[in-house]
């Protein structure tokens, strides 16, 4: 309960610092027989690292994962998988300056308050390096879901004050997501994001941005009543990411505003109206009738329950805190002083930030599909 | 892990069904000691129970509660304090129609899907009655946050389209909240949208709304790191709640499109900057300067724990699905229906949403003061 | 977390002072669709009552439960089941004039260190009466074990200094158990037995007891590795009851002065040598053999797992403390004080104690059998 | 949940098998600013690895550990400690005639049934190799302990069926108990203990044994009531270990046949009783007078609570199942088989298992002592 574990059957408990020897993962409760491999993790790895061109920091970090335990002949045993990133390209130097000062919009002096002491290399457990453990274990319940034939894709739908549509929207391309360093699915909008934010590092400045989720395939009943809703808990998933200040699911904020007769997601019965929905992966009750439903207001989700449309929310990030610019703030004495934070930063988290969002959701997922298996005798 | 308990160390189970025998709560953790008494759980039982004129609906429970143990002599001992409300005012054939048709924009098919079963009498759990549990447990929580002068406060900020000026804004006034049914704190605006609300009721359908939360006299340092942030833990409470679809915390949103060196909060050593901010009830250690911050952009949260300023966020609640309009339906058989639903409703869940939010908020914060107790040698 | 609350998936939150409005418990976690009956309960809760002529408290509190919540035409909700039972016999007065003295043997001056603060009507929450929401919450894990054949036993094998032969000993017989107030399962040693016991209580003295517990049709699988291993599970159980001060699995403490060539249970192919083990109700993987085991040394678990055998262990109860010989103590002011206890209590748990470690194992199991549907893929 | 985490707020998860890349843990909630060096870590891995001359398997690991995380300039950051230890000496040939047969007395087999496949090298996850994560742990617990005076002391009470005086008893040494390699406080019985398994070793057998453990000043008030009483968690620690068959606190099993008039521990006044009992480091509530107690049957637990006195316990343990005389077992096919065992095995854990016990119980305490920061206002 000290906040470092996260979920309840598929459970992942991650460590490490950002300029300490290394940091990883524990995985307990991934179900023996999965097939795994050091790829599987390296790959969402990668995903994750920041690429050369784009607005992210140039630390060049290789992050190889190696796996530790809980594998065994290319399956996966019932026990703990524990993974492992060295850090291999600390300049903890560049944070010596930081020591004895607290940086704005970080949580250097929260931080403090709280635990009477920090690591002020590169913000220590508070660095966004700390969702290496979060990355690689999503990797691992991706591969879980994959046998449920569940698909999870994130990707950048704000970026600097410039909006991307949705999908179904004009010019919206799944296909073009990976393509380019913002994951922005619309190749003309990521080309003017990018030039906006190479505008604004170049002024020491940085920006905020947002990240939408969608899940196909969600078989229907994912979702704990009450506490452990599937909405609050990929809530409380997303909003444990550092920079993130906000989530909305469906029609999210717009719904403050709507009326029921407009939102209220209607099933029908009409076979065809999503003919693209295959048969959920686990089977409905055999009283209960299988339905589609008119619209996705809801997002996917009603009472907290998975309705088989797709899961669709979407996260908002503010701007990265580390920048050029000269700032205010106070010193471990309390005094005011000027800063200026050197060293190598991201201008925007859009690069990491979907990849990351795809693993915090395959971590719930995956829990509410093994305590799905408890609901019924 | 069956989803109806919140919290680790201040620890509530809640149980019961709209037209069961009863609803309650059990509160394992609290601190032995605290002055308790019955009515202070009546009271915000009150709070929450529909009022007489306003939008919601006209089942007028009495909602009394009866502590059933936990506590001794007026004070808590430290054992687990069950609260129960008994059902009194049961109509339960006003859902004998519902029994084999599933309500749109409600839980009936999911929770379905998922059980194979259910309660179809008004929602079963899945009902708005099903939020008794955790206003008397928050009743209980905001007592113990008493004891270290921490005080919530929530309100509806934004009701059937009609938004409200926030804390500071023109016309805001925080002692209007408890004295107009909606909990809006602007009486004209409150006319307003009482208005407005009766119109939409008047044509069978309902509307959404918004309810903003602050908290005043929050000490530094609650939170825990990584996945039981400050925010985290608050958003997933959020998104346990039935209609809610989004949460967002200071700059929120908008921080998505802002920029670093716009958003970003500073610490300041200039005392008199908020000299409305008394001594925090949880000393920093020895070492640690005090600090105010010259902004709040981040809501009061930095890295997920406290930063000493006033904790700020909103939920977006979507309208109440229960409407009176004929809408469009399948029946258990999976045919096309007709449906019109009749009974009690809500045609704005504003009225009881605020003293829902609020209890949630303690929930949260009381087990987040009990957990740093951990935190330190 | 804060002590009340016992399992993971098949949870259970118990409440209730001896002396308050009532005690009960919280199932959350039992699957849906489970036929359960009030009666299911009350006879449980007859059986922990005490009976008239035997060596238990004269106190005769009728019992009845109430189910609050979670059950709906006959079958659970899969939603939380709120048992209650109400106090209807308080005679607080019996305990003024212990309310400033520490009783030896006792939880008062621990409580009271712990919480500064305590129930001391009939030890509050430290009473025996507790165990009615054990055995309630117990009693609803029975009936779902029972859809998987799992049959759990109980009796006294050991009372005042006389033992009791194990099941193929001479003279023990299943039926008896319930047909004698100390439930054991040897009609000329229970008689002894109870005349011993008679003798001892006419002394104002107590005496202790074993219970051994006997589960058969346990399928193999059950038992989390490491922490949660099957015996570690129901260690922690049954040392959870007040007056538990041991626990032996198989052939327990005699194990530590054996020999590995005699003590270790081999698998056996031979079919025939257990002929009444039915096939196991979760079955085998397919690639992994059937077997018998030629011995059951183990008591029925290997590496914290089920094998197949019938599990077995014992649970050694100390004398009840409450007795009415003169005892020496001290009073809250730290003096010496001599203390004779009045009031109504057993001279010995064992008529009471064998449904309680029946409950307490059937929560063990019930949990394990929904933890080991996450096991494999 | 999955098995492998043990605590709620001092909170350890382990991983790795015995021939995989390597074992290890994370402790997650371990306070601030405790001074930990590599050394308070590798002094309680060496204890537990087995010595040159002794009973113990000839397989030599160094077993050196590497602080992962959570550790800056020497003190605990509050982020989670992750402790790595290598596997360097691993001769999984040894086991190849292992993997299609199963062991007498081991997990084999259960743990195919449970998972439908294994690590046969060594017995993974379920070899003694697996406690390496739990010594480690407990290092830091020790540590954390250390800084509250609390001081525990584990050794070999009984081993081969030599039994050893307990402490007070004739020619009990605590300084001897580091001084053989069975960890029996006894020189001579040492020696005499020591051949006596040489013999049995010789045979191609193995034997049990009992381990004792006495915990000094620990403060009144640990344990929470009903489930996580103090001994039950320390009985689902020690039931934890892969050979333990039982345990038992005080008196123990002697207390079933015992009378309450002789058993009862009483509270006195007498100050000068106990006078090498230090002020408790947690202090009493303010009311509540400091007592001394006459006995300690209850073996320092009253009510799942301590009580002040020394908490006392013994632990018992099977003979190591993998001995090098012929066995009957059954293949992969459910075929009869001969076995013989080879490879490096202890004849006995006795060696080991005082530090093991030690560890477990470090944890639990330290758990505890930070539950119980939350019991009173």
């Amino acid at each position: 309960m000290a906040g470092n574990t996260f979920g309840e059957l598929f459970r992942v408990t991650t460590f490490g610092e950002s300029h300490g020897a290394g940091l990883g993962c524990v995985i307990d409760g991934c179900p023996a027989g999965l097939p795994l491999t050091l790829e599987d993790i390296a790959a969402e790895l990668r995903r994750r690292r920041p690429g050369g061109g784009g607005p992210s920091t140039s630390r060049t970090e290789t992050d190889e994962p190696e796996i530790l335990s809980g594998v065994f002949e290319g399956k996966t045993l019932g026990s703990p998988i524990a993974i492992l990133v060295r850090n291999t390209n600390q300049r903890s130097g560049d944070y010596d300056n930081l020591k004895d000062v607290y940086r704005p919009g970080h949580a250097d002096w929260t931080w403090e308050a709280k635990y009477g002491f920090r690591d002020h290399r590169g913000g220590g457990r508070s660095s966004a390096r700390e969702t290496l453990g979060r990355v690689a274990a999503g990797a691992v319940a991706k591969i879980f879901l994959t046998t449920l034939n569940i698909e999870i894709r994130a990707w950048t739908s704000a970026a600097a004050g410039i909006a991307v549509p949705g999908p179904g929207g004009k010019g919206f391309d799944w296909n073009e997501i990976e393509q380019n360093p913002l994951r922005i699915p619309h190749r003309e909008i990521a080309q003017q994001a990018l030039e906006k934010l190479e505008g604004i590092r170049a002024e020491g400045d940085s920006a905020g941005c947002a990240v939408s989720c969608l899940v196909k395939n969600l078989p229907p009943g994912l979702g704990e009543p009450v506490f452990d809703k599937l909405d609050a808990r990929l809530a409380a998933a997303m909003l444990s990411l550092g920079a993130a200040k906000g989530i909305e699911f469906g029609a999210g904020f717009a719904a403050a505003s709507g009326l029921g007769s407009e939102l209220n997601d209607s099933p029908v019965s009409a076979p065809g109206l999503f003919p693209e929905l295959p048969p959920a992966s686990i089977p409905l009750p055999p009283n209960v009738p299988p339905v589609r439903w008119a619209h996705n207001n809801a997002g996917g989700v009603l009472g907290g329950i998975s309705n088989g449309m797709p899961l669709e929310f979407t996260v908002a990030f503010k701007p990265v805190p580390s920048i050029g610019k000269k700032q205010q703030t106070v010193n471990r004495q309390g005094d005011a002083r000027d800063l200026v934070i050197q060293g190598r930063h991201d201008a925007c988290i859009a690069p990491r930030a979907a990849p990351v969002v795809e693993a915090m959701a395959a971590l719930v997922i995956a829990d509410l599909v093994l305590l799905q298996r408890g609901a019924r005798l």
